[in-house]
């Protein structure tokens, strides 16, 4: 079966307005994961996911508490999230989708030169509490042979959870640096170096807009690379949110990708049929 | 070849008198990692590790921070310290054996009707605060296909953390609950349907001892399973420490295990020899 990479964004996993207590969180999630139904008939599956606000949680709870106990840095509290989030979600697709899954702390390498250590641009956090973070670019998805193996063997692969554990090389040995990393432009990397198929993308709207917000906004419901990297230089997508997945669309299909869908996860199943979503081909 | 299960006890991730910053820490896993060298020659690994002292830090922070955020049950706490310790261990591996390694988030099913969950036993946290949790006894690792998958394939592979996350079977599907599985019987459990040769159990003394602490104590050096069961009953180890190893051994054994050592990570070298630590067979 042809491999698809299905990133779901930070919201299908906690909504912004809610506390988040893990019940609402882990409904929030078998919501999510029943609507990938459709895809696993057609697909194997790698599932990627967001946890700006997870990460951001952990950070202030470890911010709260520092004078009792040690704070554990950036790169440490994803690998948490990647625990939790991977557990919550392998649960839920066993039990909604009743596929086998699996879920593998995954870490990136990432350049310490990036300029994003010295101008740091990603919030995490939630309503109550933001901070501004470094969010360098990955270079390679260190932990690959495994996803691989596991994905022949038909589990569905849950991995590169909050873009990634970020890690430099130092003297020959890989080190944790403190950063998250888009979880976009890891999923692009994810997926390139596993040859998929597909990428799927599931975010907040059903489709990806010219002129969003404004009152000439208009779906956009087919794009080519050419179109995509005009739109991208006309500014039309925003910084942290719809620009990062039509960069990291681009470059998968340029890297031999065949499809990007980019879609709301109610849509799904309409969008595999063409029907709603915007296709990046 | 053969494969060996190797438990690694809390102490040896994070020093009972230290602050536990992460530097301290991995320095702590970095040591006693270094010690397996002379293991990997000769077995195929599956690494487990105790994770009581961080399951309580984080059970702590989540509790003084719960007006601002809520709380994350015990079993969340436990995929998320599977998650952080699995990446510690992991990347130090790969750093200093020079080996391809893989953290797998691991859940086991526990019997909702355990005693445990009415008299709680366990203590979790450090020095500075510890709180009594409910430590049901494990019956099966679900997350097993995936573990064994990879070890075929040569990775090293840290599973089974903290004793695993404990989940229910609930109407056809599983759902955490809230405990601490102890390690030492899941690495048991874990051990055995892995059908592995060997269980190295890494904890603070070089040996078992007969009449431990007291004036006439004494290393032993080998033991069968009936001698082993003869000292459980009367009572010459500790509750939740020397005991859950020698009881985890004993059933081991019987379940077609070859053989256990359990001795300190500074020893294991020696104790493969035959030199120094206690070996049950």
């Amino acid at each position: 079966m042809k491999l698809a990479v299905i990133a779901l964004g930070g919201n299908s996993l906690i909504h912004p307005k809610e506390r988040g207590t893990s019940e609402k969180q882990i409904e929030r999630v078998n919501k999510t994961v029943s609507y990938l139904k459709p895809v696993i008939k057609k697909f194997s599956l790698v599932l990627t996911h967001g946890s700006g606000p997870h990460v951001g949680n952990l950070l202030l709870q470890q911010k709260i508490s520092k004078k009792l106990l040690p704070e554990m840095p950036l790169d440490t509290l994803d690998s948490m999230v990647q625990g939790q989030l991977g557990y919550w979600i392998q649960q839920t697709v066993e039990n909604v989708l009743h596929k086998n899954a699996v879920t593998i702390i995954t870490r990136v390498l990432v350049d310490k030169k990036d300029k994003a250590f010295k101008h740091p641009t990603k919030p995490i956090g939630q309503k109550s509490w933001k901070k501004i973070v470094a969010s360098p670019k990955p270079i390679e998805i260190l932990d690959i042979k495994e996803i691989e193996t596991l994905i022949k063997k038909n589990f569905i692969v849950v991995a590169c959870g909050g873009g990634g554990i970020p890690v430099i090389e130092k003297s020959g040995k890989y080190v944790g640096i403190e950063a998250v990393i888009d979880k976009d432009y890891a999923t692009q990397k994810l997926a390139s170096q596993l040859k998929a198929e597909m990428i799927i993308f599931l975010t907040d709207v059903d489709y990806v807009y010219h002129n969003y917000g404004k009152s000439n906004q208009k779906p956009l419901r087919r794009l080519n690379v050419n179109e995509a990297i005009k739109y991208i230089r006309e500014n039309q997508f925003k910084e942290g949110s719809m620009k990062p997945k039509i960069e990291a669309s681009v470059e998968f299909l340029k890297k031999g990708g065949k499809k990007v869908l980019i879609t709301s996860p109610e849509k799904l199943n309409l969008a595999l049929k063409g029907k709603v979503g915007t296709a990046i081909e």
